[in-house]
């Protein structure tokens, strides 16, 4: 799937993944009344707002980016109906034709954590029948747990030639409570927890590689573009999934360290930025009935950032 | 709904939890068939046989114990329709007035762990109505990132008076790869990283507290009763979700260490052991027609069992 991934971006020319998080708040008034006219201000009624508001954003940027990002909790809040229209997301892109990357982050212990391998890249068991349940490309994944409890996936990967991003160094303000801890080696050296992961993520990768790159790959927030330095090297052959570009203040310049001298080895992710560009001052002028071709907009903004990002590192 | 979950205890005289994470394996023959003569072998025919596999056993057990814990991971590979199954098991639950603890292990960003709060144990808004997705009294999270993803939950719990129980030394044989990482702190001393995440859990907790213990507890797995003890002291006010014992391998034993001297905050889960038992050598007298007897006896001797243990320890 990573090969793939890639084929997508050199054609789009464009290393960028949408973020499909919708909140009501993000979605148009008109939207939501047209919704809730139909089912009620119940979880049916919002499920419904979300899928015609990713429907319209999808339709309007497919032929721009590779790939896009559901955020399931974003759907799971809704319960069944919330995940209903997660599922109908993640159809309708694979339909355009998008590589899916659900961002779940879904980690537990080894059999259970076979248990969401299945349910989200997988085939499920059912008699002498294989059934599936959800159906993504990607899935982002947790390493808290430990190996055992990312090799469930790898192993789904590599019988389905899909792929994971399991984070490393997330691109929220805390994540250093955890994840920068100075940890002592057996040499006595010491290095944060992330690094000891990224090798990790580097070893687990090598089992399940596609032509030039692996299919486990990291998430690195752009919010750490030292950090993101540093891993790029460590992890040499991860695709590196990158938030927080955009509304959590990763910018543009901060973006190159991620990408390796191919000019590949990076995606970056922007959620607010693009599905609620319409309510952004400089694509104000679009207004909420056209808020799609405001996020095409934003697409093409980011993917001239990220180029001429790439461009300066000369 | 510490305090809820502490009164059942001290009626029941059970500090147990049945861990209700249905395979297909596990569910006797007869069952499968009638759900698959009604839905097929599909997905729907899978979530039918979980539901009244779970069904049976809640019947047979729910007067001797306080709560239970669905893992959603053995739901969601069935997709949308093992997550109806999840719903109603919950609900089920809940009527039957015990207390339900979602083994969820979610955990992101502070925006997006706010949705998996609100999802899970709390309203979300629609319009200006308040709905709810789904709605367990406690669930499991998971702290890889940082304060920022965990708040957000202490917040709803408050709000609706629910728990969560924070991922701090998992029961898996390789919890230990990163947890037991030996991480330095300021003064120059060393402690393993599940110590520093304990130690968080104890202050996240004071922020929450109900009679006597927190509504923030931890997992802390039975398979470890050495770091048991040291994390009993770091966190006297939380109560531990302890799994691992049984099929795991976690005995009798090795649990007093988790408990404190009131014979309090701990509760023990089995899910294979008793979910499962009629396949157990012990209660194949039941047959696979009586499995949810064999559970019943299962949770019997389980109960007493941790009551030896609990004795033996003066």
């Amino acid at each position: 799937m990573i090969d793939r991934l890639i084929e997508k971006i050199k054609k789009t020319q464009a290393p960028i993944v949408v973020g499909l998080d919708p909140t009501m708040k993000f979605v148009p008034e008109h939207i939501q009344k047209k919704a809730f006219a139909r089912y009620g201000e119940t979880t049916k009624g919002a499920a419904e707002a979300i899928w015609q508001f990713n429907k319209a954003i999808v339709d309007a940027v497919c032929d721009l980016i590779p790939a896009v990002k559901p955020q399931i909790a974003m759907y799971e809040q809704f319960g069944i109906d919330g995940l209903i229209a997660f599922q109908k997301t993640v159809d309708y892109c694979k339909k355009k034709d998008l590589v899916v990357i659900g961002d779940v982050k879904r980690g537990d212990i080894g059999s259970t954590s076979e248990a969401y391998a299945v349910g989200h890249l997988g085939q499920v068991k059912v008699g002498n029948t294989l059934c599936r349940g959800f159906d993504e490309d990607f899935v982002t994944v947790n390493p808290y747990l430990g190996s055992d409890g990312v090799k469930p996936f790898i192993k789904v990967c590599k019988e389905e030639k899909k792929g994971i991003f399991v984070l490393v160094k997330t691109s929220n303000p805390g994540s250093g409570e955890f994840q920068d801890r100075l940890v002592r080696e057996e040499d006595g050296t010491e290095r944060p927890l992330y690094e000891i992961v990224g090798e990790q993520v580097a070893e687990w990768g090598a089992e399940c590689m596609g032509d030039s790159y692996s299919n486990v790959g990291a998430v690195v927030g752009a919010t750490y573009p030292e950090q993101g330095k540093i891993l790029r090297k460590l992890m040499p052959k991860a695709f590196i999934l990158v938030p927080g570009y955009g509304a959590q203040g990763g910018k543009g310049a901060d973006l190159a360290h991620f990408f390796n001298e191919d000019g590949l080895g990076a995606i970056v992710n922007s959620s607010r930025g693009i599905i609620a560009a319409y309510r952004q001052e400089q694509y104000v002028e679009y207004g909420a009935e056209n808020f799609a071709d405001a996020s095409r907009a934003a697409v093409l903004a980011m993917k001239e950032d990220i180029a001429q990002a790439l461009a300066a590192r000369g």
